[in-house]
């Protein structure tokens, strides 16, 4: 029973976005608002820490082994597999990300000992060190496969309406293997901007913002001293998109045709990083 | 002072650990042993859920925040930072990782129907299921270098003494960015023979078992299907690895000498995957 109610819970917000999903056409898809006014990942106050409720969320417990003859326990999480999805746009010829607000990276920026002050100065602490550059992602809570899952989240962060047969598997690895332990499956896709059909940034409170970044910016940005905020799967996602794609768009790029000159062509992006992301 | 525990709380078995690794000779480190036998992490049984208690690892809470006007919260841990290292020992040619056994891997292959039935069925869900195969690595939880906690590592779980200057950062970025957001740093070590004072395998009741690949096993390894039990972080390395190091090695490995032939010298290496880790 503990851990049904725990997928159940987990479930919940979730189904709520797919109400609202269905029930709205996707070229509808807008940032949040409020008051008329877009809503801006950055525009951050108010930060506290509460002991932690009953939460539909993160529902730990422990679990109990005999292991080599001895009785041990190991405290974790249940949480919901994912999909990751590569995506880049051969019209532009850049990979497209996606930028938001973390919680969790906020809290870790902060010295452990201002963390307990109460309220957080949100002045000497701003919302720009909690904020990520991530693959589009999603979590796995409903009988579709990762595929069509896959799909939908690409629609819903970035805009595209990509076909699923376009939608290249290429690793599943466990997710943190310390008390989440979750599956989670790493897609590859093409799109053009033919296929863009709306905004992206998410649905229901979630903002997100799309980033496009060309391959030498990747490349250079990935080879920085860091901190990235970053998570690693979306490193190796990099990596493996620089080891068997980037050659080819790389040298489409530089030589469009043969008439053209070797300069590499402007492009369009939303450069994104004040911070070393 | 809600923080402060949980911090003080996760350093508590890291601390005994400590104690007792400065007790000892390091040559003197060995696998757990119970009853004069080395312990086996696939020897599994009694596995159960319980709720969770008060807990020193897993301490949860709720982040609240107004972000764009709107009041919102996030459910998350408090985690401590850490170090992976990629170790490729050059007399053998041969990279180093760590294999052991983690619950919430082996939790998250049990279908959800089958994780509320009381105890587990080990003999239909065994242990290999949650066998791991990773970078050396661990948390950040004393007053000393990223350097010299790595350092440390190596030697406790693989049981090479490293030079300090020896170890080369890669990168840091957020390991996982959904509940937990702590940063982690990945070194580059290259160790030889004349380095390995200990068996490693972890100290106190860890099971960590030393496994060496090839380079031509690690490329086999990451081209499969998956699912690959293992953090998207040591993916990430193995790329990084492969990008920036291998070939020296391939290389060195394929002609080891001009009268020499030009197959690849078979290493001694412990091939450990009946599954696909």
């Amino acid at each position: 029973m503990l851990i049904t109610n725990i997928i159940r819970a987990c479930s919940t917000k979730r189904l709520l976005y797919e109400v609202k999903l269905a029930n709205q056409t996707v070229k509808k898809i807008k940032p949040p608002m409020h008051k008329d006014k877009p809503l801006k990942m950055e525009d951050l106050t108010k930060v506290y820490l509460t002991p932690l409720p009953d939460s539909p969320y993160v529902r730990p417990f422990r679990f109990n082994y005999v292991q080599g003859g001895k009785d041990k326990n190991w405290d974790m999480l249940a949480v919901h597999d994912s999909v990751a999805i590569i995506v880049f746009n051969t019209t532009k010829n850049v990979l497209v990300f996606v930028k938001q607000f973390r919680p969790a990276v906020y809290f870790n920026c902060i010295p452990p000992g201002e963390r307990e002050a109460g309220e957080i100065d949100t002045s000497k602490y701003p919302a720009s060190l909690g904020i990520t550059l991530e693959m589009c992602a999603g979590i796995v809570d409903k009988n579709k496969s990762l595929q069509e899952i896959a799909k939908e989240e690409v629609l819903e962060e970035c805009g595209y309406d990509v076909p699923l047969k376009e939608l290249l598997q290429i690793a599943s690895y466990r997710a943190g293997v310390g008390v989440q332990g979750s599956l989670q499956t790493l897609f590859y896709c093409e799109v053009t901007d033919d296929m863009k059909i709306g905004k992206g940034g998410g649905v229901e409170d979630e903002i997100i913002e799309v980033v496009e970044k060309t391959i030498p910016e990747v490349e250079k940005w990935i080879s920085g001293p860091g901190p990235l905020n970053t998570p690693p799967s979306c490193l190796f996602a990099l990596m493996w998109f620089l080891r068997h794609k980037a050659d080819k768009y790389r040298n489409f790029r530089l030589k469009p045709s043969k008439t053209a000159c070797s300069e590499a062509i402007p492009v369009n992006v939303d450069v994104f990083a004040k911070t070393d992301l």
